[in-house]
């Protein structure tokens, strides 16, 4: 039997509330000797601390061993679903992250605006790194005046600088298609083609982005250095069973940022609108906690300052994090999961392959006789070391939703 | 998408320079107590303390839980081939370890000679164990006298008693073989026929034993007791993508025994002759480190005196190793692993499944803050228990190797 079936086949209903909160990019490395500290372990966390005592740690690796995932492929992980099976384009994932609802079937596009000569070579694909104003009025101009290609709908929206979004939405379309880039300045645009020249769905897809270029290039002709425009990662969002389907839980997202709300939509959770602060967001799961069985709550924080390689404001965000804590706290979800998506090291400055920490607690996690959850702590748990796809799976565990399986 | 897939796809092309360290047989088994040692944790090693102290730890199993490999799946693995994959017959690894230079396709057999009675019936399947002297004579008799067999060439090379390999090289010629080995005295030779009984190759090739045979026989028939020999593990090299291939990166062997040599030069890795003791193959690493991306260097005797069950000399074999290492260090390889291809328990005197201990060394390693290398320490390690398999990949990983996957 397929293990997904037999997790089908026991899962029961039950009254359990789970939360799975995200420290986005928490785990770090420690710098080389024995007294050395990771952010999360030099970080004052009394509430993290306590937490630990009667929780279970491990370590969760995002996709495969050495793979540093993205935002897109860390959630997937986390939400449970294979990030190497449900592969999610570039331009989907730039949509979601600028807000914009998608459906499955949608095609979405990266785009950005580029200087073209009178031959239509590509001078520069940055159209001189226009203002993000200019874009926006570009991308108003383009709105008003190309709303349906043949029986598709054309929804643009821009982002910062010369970047924008493109979405189709119309019956029988599907990608992915190859880049209408050259990837390089001195060649023309090259045409979109299907990557599986086979199919019906992306060959007609292909024709629509022709379409929208024979539009689009004559009113941007005048507009020069933003007088033509580059698409990257053209695909479709693909059609992802929902979260509901899978675990038999009502979910909930409760994020601050574009981007994780749309990873949170792309497997049909519910999106909270209003938080801001880590605070606000614990408050808000304390609100909704009757009208779900699932929270997810993402906190963007030790991401950006890892990013940035700072190590005492990430120190911070995490301190910041742990005195919130009491907040979620006042009505415990009966199984709290807190991980990351991925680590991102202050030496690194970015997303690494690190696995990230994580903390189980429920009535049934045990102990691991913890007293701090840590990166190094963590290698000690009873967790060990697992894919982050199986973490919805304990956390089920964890709430008695698997029946047992044979006699 | 395959992961294999995925990790090509994210390849880098840097200037990183790897080394894979293997003490072949290093793991071993504590005795009961909580106050006993293996010889690595007896052994004095303040060099590899130091390293410990900016590098990270943790387990790695050979091939699947509770399989005890041969050197050859051993290596194979280590090298990231998965060893269910890429089968690799008996007749191949005793090629490789006589120094013989195969080629992808060529057919090798393990034989030795034995006593035939005048019914052609196996009286004694060692031939009284003859003298190395003798065997070098009969191999040199049928090398003399056979050297093609239709297309086919045919090499023989002489190993220790009664025990030589049989290559044969031509077109068309495919394993594996049922042996020609009754496996029992009182019974014929038998024939050796396909497998897999639908391959032509197969067929062609087992044609060519039997002719062998008929060629062979009548020039030991007054040759008693070696007047007859047997045939196993016949079956072909198989086509192994090469490393180069695989992981983009160029790749030496300095090892002293031909075993390694040929497992890594069956995936394409360059040969440096020469060294005898690790402090020279060391140098030797530091003279050849601007021509190659990546190293493999094979110590053998912690293996050595594991099957002598020499507690003892393991140790100083440890010892040894960690005096020379400061030479490997003088030119730091950017991504270091230090681990080996499976345990050799001393209270076992041979190879077991025992996952071996791993240290990795990199600018991105992190410090898992462990004082020693050591089984029992590698057990609290952030990488875990993983399979050999993921180690090059991890390995990469920490040469930032790999482009971020998704978004």
């Amino acid at each position: 039997m397929n293990l997904d079936a037999l997790y089908s086949e026991l899962t029961l209903k039950t009254e359990a509330k789970l939360a799975l909160v995200v420290l986005d990019g928490l785990g770090d490395i420690a710098p080389p000797g024995v007294d050395s500290a990771t952010p999360l372990e030099a970080a004052h966390t009394p509430n993290l601390d306590a937490l630990s005592k009667s929780s279970a740690q491990g370590r969760i690796v995002p996709v495969a061993p050495g793979i540093t995932p993205g935002s897109g492929p860390g959630h997937l992980g986390l939400f449970g679903y294979d990030p190497l099976e449900y592969e999610v384009g570039r331009g989907v994932i730039e949509a979601l992250g600028l807000g914009m609802e998608l459906k499955a079937g949608d095609i979405a596009a990266r785009a950005n605006f580029c200087t073209l000569d009178a031959k239509a070579t590509v001078t520069d694909r940055r159209a001189g790194r226009i203002e993000t104003e200019v874009c926006e009025d570009l991308c108003a101009l383009l709105s008003k005046n190309i709303k349906k290609i043949g029986d598709t709908h054309v929804m643009i929206r821009p982002g910062k600088g010369h970047r924008f979004v493109v979405v189709f939405r119309g019956k029988g379309l599907e990608g992915p298609l190859t880049d209408a880039d050259p990837h390089r300045e001195g060649a023309p645009i090259p045409k979109a083609v299907p990557v599986n020249a086979k199919s019906m769905k992306a060959k007609k897809t292909a024709g629509v982005v022709q379409q929208f270029y024979k539009q689009a290039l004559p009113l941007l002709a005048k507009r020069k250095p933003a007088n033509g425009f580059l698409m990257r990662g053209i695909a479709h969002q693909p059609d992802i069973p929902s979260f509901e389907e899978r675990y038999k839980l009502r979910a909930a997202c409760i994020a601050v940022y574009p981007m994780y709300k749309g990873l949170a939509q792309l497997v049909g959770m519910e999106k909270l609108e209003g938080p801001q602060t880590i605070v606000e967001q614990f408050v808000k799961y304390l609100e909704a906690r009757n009208d779900y069985d699932f929270f997810f709550i993402h906190y963007k924080y030790p991401d950006m300052h890892g990013e940035d390689g700072n190590f005492e404001a990430k120190k911070q965000a995490v301190e910041e994090f742990d005195a919130a804590l009491p907040v979620l706290l006042q009505n415990r979800p009966d199984v709290l999961a807190i991980t990351a998506d991925h680590s991102t090291p202050c030496p690194m400055k970015g997303h690494s392959w690190h696995p990230p920490p994580i903390l189980l607690n429920s009535a049934f996690s045990g102990s691991d006789k913890l007293d701090r959850f840590t990166e190094t702590g963590s290698n000690l748990g009873s967790l060990g070391v697992f894919e982050s796809k199986y973490l919805i799976r304990q956390m089920q565990a964890n709430a008695r939703m698997f029946d047992k399986f044979g006699a």
